[in-house]
C-alpha cells in the first residue's frame, strides 16, 4: 500500500507502535523527530553512505536478535536512500527474508529509492553491488518531513525528480510549468510532483520488478555516469547531485542518437540547476568506474539515452569512448 | 534441471568451461578433484562451517569483481553443504541476484542442502540467520564425489537420510530393507536413496518453496534441538551428526504426542546409527539456543514431530520444557 499525504504523523507512529516492528533510522532523522523512536527496538544509523556496508547489516541483525526479532518481525525503515537502502536489504536477508515498511523521509527517496523495492549495500568502492529486490509491503510518504531537509538535500531530490521529468511527458509538463514553484518548495507543487514521479515508478516497476526485461533500465537515466562519478569523488557530494552530473555528461555522450533539442533542453535545464556550480574528477578514473558498473554486460557500458518525450533506448559504449565524451563535454559546457 | 547420475565428469566440467562462470568450491574438494578447477575464475574457501560468514560472501563477491564477473555471471558450486551455502548466498546478493548451479559433492549436500534453494551464511553464532531463497538453475548430482567421502562425513549424510526416511514412507522402506548395504555405501542402493531423497525433498520444497504454508517446516525434524546442539557445542561435529542427536532428544520431547511404536522405533535406529558414542553439553544453554531458533515465532520454540510413517505435526514448547525433556531423555535414554 502506498500512501501520500501532506502529513501522516498519525499513521507513522501507529506503525511503529503495532507488536513486532524494529525501527531502523538515522541520526538526523531521530533528533528531528524523537517522539517516533521513544519506545521501540531500533537501530540508529550514522547518517550517510559510509553505513551502507555489510558490517551496518550485521549491527542490525545482531540488535534485532537481541531484542528477540523473528520472522514475524516487520522492519520500518524511517529515513532517506541509505536507511531504506539498508533496513529494506536487511530486511530482504534476516531469516532469509522478513517484511518491511518504507517511511521515506528525503525527497529523493519519496520520488526514487524508498518506491521499487531495490535494495543494496555498498562493498569498498562498489555501489550498490550487493542486494536484493525485495518490495516493502507499505510505503508511507509523509511530505512533512521535508520541512526539516536541508537545502542540499533539496536540491539532491530535485536532481530525481528532474531525471524523471525527461524520462515521463506527464512530470515533464509538472515540471516544466511549476518550475519555479517546484524550486521554492510550494507544498502543492511538491505534493503533485512527488505523486505523479511515485506513480511513474511504480508504472515502470511493476512491468520489470526484477529488471530482467530491460525495461526498468530506463530509471537508469543519468546513473552510469553519475555513479562513476560518485565512486571517483567519494561520495562528497550526494546521491542526486551525481545524477544531474551523470544527466549532463550522458546527454552529451549520446546527443548523435537524441532528438538534438532534447539534448539542449536537458543540458540547459541542469545547467541552471547547477547555477554555475564546478565538479573536477579525472575523466580517465570516471570511465574505468563505468566500466565495472553493475549494468553492463560483455565489457560494453550501458547507457540510457533520453531519446525524446517519452522515448528512451539503451547504448552502449566502450571504456575509451566514455573516456572521450567526459572530456569533450567538460571543454564544450565549460564544466 | 536436476541430473542424479553415478558419474558427470564430463557435465560437470563441461558446465564450468561455459563462458562467464564463477567457482567457488573449498580446499578439499580442489585437492581431490585438481583438474575441475584448472582454467577457471574461482575463489576457493576453507572448509567447514567457520567459512561460512558474511566476509567470506565479501571476498567472494570482491574476487569476482576482479574477475570481471557481470549480472550474467553464472555461479558454479563444487563442494558440500558450505560451498552450495556461501556460494548460493552470494548468487542471490550479487548484484541483486545471478544464477548458479550447485553440484553437491557431499552426501549431505546431494540429499539435503544442494537441493531446495535455502542458501544463508551464519552471524556470531547464529547459523544460517542471514541468507535468501534462491534456486539453483541446475542441480548435478554425480556420486562418484562420494568416493572421497571421509567416514565422518558419510555418517552425516546418513543422517540426514535417515531423518528423510522418518518423514517419507517410501525412503523409510528403502532404508529400512536395505540398511546394511546403505551404511556400507553399496552403489545401487545409494543411488535410489539419494535420488529418492532428492524427488521427496523437491516435491516438499515445491508446495512451499520460501516456508510460508507450514508444509516445507518437516524437514526441519531434527534440527531445531540439533542446531542448538550445534551452536553451543561450537560446531565439532559435522551437521548430520548434530541431526541426528536432534532427533534423539526432540522424538523424546514430542513422544506423548507421537505413536509410541514409531518412538521406539526412531530411537533404536538412531541410536544404533551413533554406536554408543556420547556428546556432553549443558541442557541450559541448547534450551536458550531452541529459544533463538528463527524457526520459532512468539516466544515458542517450534518442533517438529514425526507423528508416524508420513504423518507430522509442528509443536511448540517453552524454553523450560524443552531444557526439562532434554534433562529427561539424558537420563532414560542413557545419553
Amino acid at each position: 500500500m502506498v500512501l501520500v499525504k501532506d502529513d501522516l504523523t498519525k499513521e507513522i507512529s501507529a506503525a511503529i507502535a503495532e507488536e513486532n516492528t524494529f525501527v531502523v533510522t538515522d541520526k538526523n532523522v531521530e533528533k528531528y523527530y524523537p517522539l517516533f523512536f521513544r519506545d521501540c527496538d531500533k537501530f540508529v544509523i550514522d547518517p550517510g553512505e559510509n553505513s551502507k556496508t555489510l558490517d551496518t547489516m550485521a549491527a542490525i541483525a545482531r540488535k534485532m536478535l537481541e531484542c528477540g526479532a523473528d520472522r514475524k518481525t516487520k522492519i520500518i525503515a524511517v529515513g532517506g536512500g541509505v536507511v531504506g537502502d539498508i533496513a529494506g536489504f536487511t530486511a530482504s536477508v534476516f531469516m532469509r527474508g522478513i517484511e518491511w515498511t518504507s517511511v521515506p523521509t528525503t525527497l529523493l527517496a519519496q520520488v526514487d529509492s524508498g518506491v521499487g523495492g531495490k535494495t543494496a549495500v555498498d562493498l569498498d568502492d562498489y555501489k550498490n553491488i550487493i542486494g536484493a529486490f525485495h518490495q516493502p509491503t507499505d510505503i508511507l510518504v509523509s511530505l512533512r518531513f521535508l520541512e526539516t531537509l536541508p537545502e542540499r538535500e533539496r536540491l539532491c531530490g530535485l536532481g530525481e525528480i528532474i531525471k524523471t521529468a525527461f524520462l515521463d511527458p506527464k512530470i515533464f509538463s509538472v515540471v516544466e510549468s511549476g518550475l519555479s514553484r517546484l524550486v521554492s518548495f510550494d507544498r502543492d507543487t511538491l505534493y503533485e510532483t512527488v505523486k505523479e514521479c511515485i506513480a511513474f515508478k511504480e508504472r515502470i516497476v511493476a512491468e520489470d520488478e526484477k529488471e530482467t526485461t530491460g525495461r526498468r533500465k530506463i530509471l537508469n537515466l543519468g546513473h552510469t555516469v553519475g555513479h562513476a562519478i560518485e565512486k571517483t569523488d567519494k561520495h562528497r557530494l550526494s546521491h542526486g547531485e551525481y545524477v544531474l552530473w551523470g544527466l549532463l555528461y550522458e546527454s552529451y555522450i549520446t546527443k548523435n542518437f537524441i532528438s538534438y533539442e532534447y539534448y539542449l533542453y536537458m543540458t540547459a535545464l541542469v545547467k541552471k540547476f547547477l547555477k554555475g556550480r564546478k565538479l573536477k574528477f579525472d575523466s580517465a578514473s570516471v570511465a574505468d568506474a563505468s566500466l565495472s558498473d553493475k549494468k553492463n554486460s560483455g565489457g560494453r557500458i550501458s547507457i540510457i539515452a533520453a531519446v525524446d518525450k517519452g522515448e528512451q533506448k539503451e547504448l552502449f559504449f566502450s571504456r575509451d569512448e566514455i573516456f572521450e565524451g567526459i572530456e569533450r563535454c567538460k571543454k564544450e559546457l565549460n564544466l
